[in-house]
């Protein structure tokens, strides 16, 4: 018999502990907006991107050479950043070749939590090339959710649904995971009009603004894809070779 | 504007410390199969239930008078005790009167962990009711998911959106908090037949045994029903006075 690689999903922060093996591939999942931003930004030519846990760290990197910096805090853009949480603050700007310094509520956050592992970072704009690397990577998968300050939330529950529904696909994969069943299901209910599925969401209503609505869409149904997987090397994302 | 209270639920009993207050009644789940055995025990007649967390605090009550003892671990029945974890063990077995010592996997240990708060639990038995009186209460809700282990476990949610889907029927409730919403996508998944919808699950892949299958029927669609509520009070679930 085939021996399958296990995939669980977690669906809070708060309880990556209770998966952390420091063997399995991490695949850390913020949609609304950290890792669409990481995949945009990537597909827009930055060499790489800083996340850093604290605003007052980012700013350490204010004036280095080829360096831009972004905060967001709560949904918004914090004072005295250039670059915010939202992708449209890196489309149409000249970012190529530069590295991006990131500190977002949950998403940076996330990944620093699991980095005693192989992490990398998903979004819509690259789900189909990472699902692919994860089916010939040969390794077990738990998929981080990065959740709102440690809990559930649903934007990341569908993604993990997605892209589980992706890996199952091949027959590498087993699970006997709860969450990952129903992240699944979460997903093929809201199949076809996420941004409605999401309409009561708390994301949703902490921040209605025109240009949180504008994020959404993009990041639910990016006009940009992206074949880019960054992963999680000395401190930095970088682009994984060979993809 | 109609003052309307909340409702949380948390999935999983390692995350409940973010949603404790002090001030919300809670309402435990452990569908599969605690809350379900405490259910069928009062309504067949049973006195009082006292919830311990170890086997060993058990087993002090052995010989005391009008006392019946039960255990479970990992879906099974300890030696040494009479009665375990199935509804079938009460059921025709001649429980008037008396008080029930019950230690299981989870469900016990949710309802130590909530105790600070008013606490009463719910089944597919008396869901009616409970929903009846939440919407009475005139208090926040918190639905604590027993889980397993501490982690999130698809049985324990879909009764969770099943109960707040019954709640949200009055105008007395609104909620901001995204695992209510899964958990209602999930039961709305479910319905008509959860026991299928379950086929896929960690508690199912754990113990498949006739008899667990069997008390897995009697959980989900109850040939018994309950219009009595367990309340948590001076170390023992009782029945609430007046419903």
């Amino acid at each position: 018999m085939l021996s399958q690689n296990n995939i669980s999903v977690c669906f809070t922060t708060d309880q990556f502990k209770k998966y952390a093996d420091e063997r399995s591939t991490v695949v850390i999942i913020d949609i609304l907006r950290a890792t669409s931003v990481i995949s945009t930004a990537f597909e827009l030519g930055i060499e790489a991107v800083i996340p850093v846990q604290t605003v007052k760290e980012a700013l350490t990197y204010k004036n280095k050479e080829n360096h831009i910096i972004a905060a967001e805090r709560n949904t918004l853009k914090i004072k005295g950043f250039d670059y915010g949480n939202s992708p449209y603050h890196y489309i149409n700007s000249d970012i190529k070749g530069k590295t991006l310094v990131l500190t977002t509520t949950n998403g940076t956050k996330a990944i620093h939590l699991a980095k005693s592992h192989k992490v990398i970072t998903a979004s819509f704009l690259n789900i189909n090339i990472v699902a692919k690397y994860l089916q010939e990577d040969n390794n077990d998968i738990i998929i981080l959710c990065s959740g709102w300050k440690g809990m559930f939330n649903l934007e990341d529950s569908i993604f993990a649904g997605a892209i589980c529904e992706k890996l199952l696909e091949s027959d590498k994969f087993s699970s006997k995971c709860d969450s990952m069943l129903a992240a699944i299901e979460l997903y093929g209910s809201g199949r076809g009009n996420l941004f409605n599925y999401l309409s009561n969401s708390a994301y949703r209503n902490r921040n209605n603004s025109d240009s949180v609505i504008k994020d959404t869409h993009f990041c639910l149904n990016p006009t940009i894809k992206s074949n880019i997987i960054p992963i999680f090397t000395d401190g930095k994302l970088i682009k994984l070779k060979g993809y």
